[in-house]
C-alpha cells in the first residue's frame, strides 16, 4: 500500500471522480472545498459517478456503501490535512488560485504529506515552489470518466525527488488506474500532446474545404480501425474546449477553426452534450452499421 | 455501371491489388507491365491477394475462377488500351517515369479513355498535362490491403472536368471501395494529411525521451478506443517508409527520428515484416489482454 489517507482539493468534475474512485478502492478520502456550496455541488457530482461506476464495474451495493463511508467532505483545511498521506490538487487552472492553496497547505501540512496537481495546462515546475516542498510534488493527470479513460499520467518536475514517481505507479494501480510514466515535463502530457495535433490535422482539412467532417472521420476509422475520427472526438470533448484550444493558437488555420466552432456554439451545437455537433445524438451517423461501408 | 474495361498500369503491390479487386468485382481488367519479368512478379502478387480476398470475403471458388478469367496481362500497351474505359496508373513515384507513360498513353489511347493516378505524393496538377487530356484525369488513391482498408480517395486537379469525380464515387462502390471525396488538391490526400502529423506527435515524445513507445501507444488506445497507437502503426507501415517520411522533413525532431529509425533498420527491426520493430511479432504486446489494464 502506498498512500492511504487522501485529500482531494476541489470537487469539480475530475476532483469528484478522483475522490470517488479512490474511496471506491478503499482509500480514506476527504474532499476539501472552499465553501459549503462547492461541497454541495461536489456531492451531487459524486452521486452521478456512483451510478456510473456501479454500472461500469457491475459492483455490489455493499461496495457502494463502503465507498460512501470512505468519503468525507469538509471546508476546514486544517482538519482535512491532519495526518494526510497525499493531497491531490484539482483546483481551477489559475496560477493565483493554486498558489494561494499551496501556500495555505505549506503552512499546515505535515512534512510527510505528498502533494500532486492534476493541472493539464500548468507544468509542475511552475507550481512546485509554492508548495514549500518541491521534492514531494509532481504532476498527476487523469483523463475524463476516469473509471473508463483510466490512464493516470505521472510527470515529475525538475525538483521532484527521483524516487517519488514510482510510488504513483503503485498508487495508480491501487485506485484502478493505468499508470503512464512521463519521464520529464511536457506541456499536454502524453495524451494532449497527440490529441491536439490530431484534431488540428482534421480541422485543417475541414476549414480549408478539402473534405467534409464525416468523410474525414470515415477515412480515419477505416484506415486505423478506430471507433471515432477527429470530429466525433470533438463532439465528445465539446465545442467550448475545442474553441478554447484553437482560439489560443495564433496560426491562421486555428483562427479559422475557432471562428467556425464559435458559429456552431452560437447555434447551440456544442456536441454530444447538446445533442448536436458534427453529428446528431444519441445515434450519431458514425456509429451506424453502414457508415464504414458506403 | 461506370467503367467496365480497365487497364492497370503497373503490377506492384497496390497495382496488383487494384487489378484483382476490380476483376473480382466483374470488371474486365488488364495489367500492363513494362517487361515479362514485371508481369511475372505481378502474377505472383495476384496469387497472394487471391488467397487473402477469398479468406476475407469467404467467397466461392466459382467467384475465384471468374476473377481469374477477368484478369489479363500484357506488355503491349496498344492492345491493352484498345477500347479501354479507364486507365489506373500505379507506376513508381517518379515524375519522369509517369511522364513517359502518359505521353505514350496520349498517343495511343482512344479519346473516351479516362486516366487516373494512384500517386500518393504527386498532385494531379503536376501530372495532368502529360496525359494530353487533363480534364479526363484525377487522383485516385487507395490504402494498402484494399479489400480491408477499402477507402478510395478521389481528388480532382485544377483542370479536371467537374463532372468526373462523381463517376468515381460510383466506380469505387462497384469495386467494393468506400469513396472518399477530396474536394481539392491536398498533398497526402486525407489519410496521410492526418496520419503523418499523428505519427510525428508520437515520435516527438519518443525521441525527446518524454515517454516510452509502449506507454504512448497505451495512452492513445485507452483514451480513444483505437486498436493501435502510433508505434504499432509504424510497425505495420514499416520502418523504411517511416524513415523516408522523416528523412524528407527538415525539422530537428524528424531528423532525430530518422536517425533512430535508421538504427532500427540497421539492426533488422523493420516492423511486422521482419518480426520485430517497436513490438515483437506475431504476438505484439499491444494485443495482449492485459496491455490496457496494467
Amino acid at each position: 500500500m502506498t498512500y492511504q489517507k487522501i485529500v482531494v482539493a476541489g470537487g469539480g468534475t475530475l476532483g469528484s471522480q478522483i475522490a470517488y474512485m479512490s474511496a471506491y478502492s478503499g482509500k480514506d478520502v476527504t474532499i476539501w472545498g472552499r465553501s459549503a456550496g462547492s461541497l454541495d455541488r461536489a456531492k451531487a457530482r459524486v452521486a452521478r459517478w456512483e451510478v456510473e461506476v456501479q454500472n461500469y464495474f457491475k459492483s455490489s451495493d455493499e461496495l457502494k456503501n463502503d465507498t460512501q463511508k470512505n468519503l468525507h467532505y469538509t471546508t476546514d483545511l486544517e482538519s482535512a490535512l491532519k495526518d494526510a498521506d497525499l493531497v491531490i490538487e484539482v483546483l481551477p487552472e489559475s496560477v493565483p488560485t493554486k498558489e494561494a492553496f499551496y501556500e495555505e497547505f505549506a503552512k499546515i501540512a505535515d512534512q510527510k504529506t505528498i502533494i500532486v496537481t492534476n493541472s493539464s495546462t500548468l507544468l509542475p515546475s511552475v507550481l512546485a515552489d509554492f508548495t514549500g516542498r518541491p521534492e514531494k510534488f509532481l504532476g498527476y493527470h487523469f483523463a475524463n470518466s476516469i473509471w473508463r479513460g483510466n490512464t493516470a499520467e505521472i510527470m515529475p518536475g525538475k525538483k521532484t525527488d527521483p524516487s517519488l514517481p514510482a510510488t504513483f505507479v503503485d498508487f495508480s494501480r491501487e485506485i484502478k488506474m493505468v499508470p503512464i510514466m512521463v519521464k520529464k515535463e511536457q506541456p499536454g502530457y502524453i495524451l494532449n500532446s497527440m490529441l491536439v495535433p490530431f484534431l488540428n490535422s482534421g480541422s485543417y482539412l475541414w476549414v480549408n474545404e478539402i473534405a467534409e467532417p464525416h468523410d474525414i472521420d470515415k477515412t480515419w476509422m477505416i484506415a486505423t480501425g478506430s471507433p471515432m475520427g477527429p470530429f466525433a472526438i470533438m463532439d465528445l470533448v465539446g465545442m467550448n474546449t475545442v474553441y478554447e484550444i484553437n482560439h489560443a493558437n495564433p496560426s491562421e488555420t486555428s483562427q479559422k477553426v475557432a471562428e467556425k466552432i464559435k458559429a456552431m456554439i452560437d447555434a447551440g451545437k456544442i456536441g454530444v452534450e447538446s445533442g448536436e455537433g458534427f453529428y446528431n445524438y444519441p445515434n450519431p451517423a458514425y456509429q451506424a452499421n453502414d457508415f464504414l461501408k458506403e
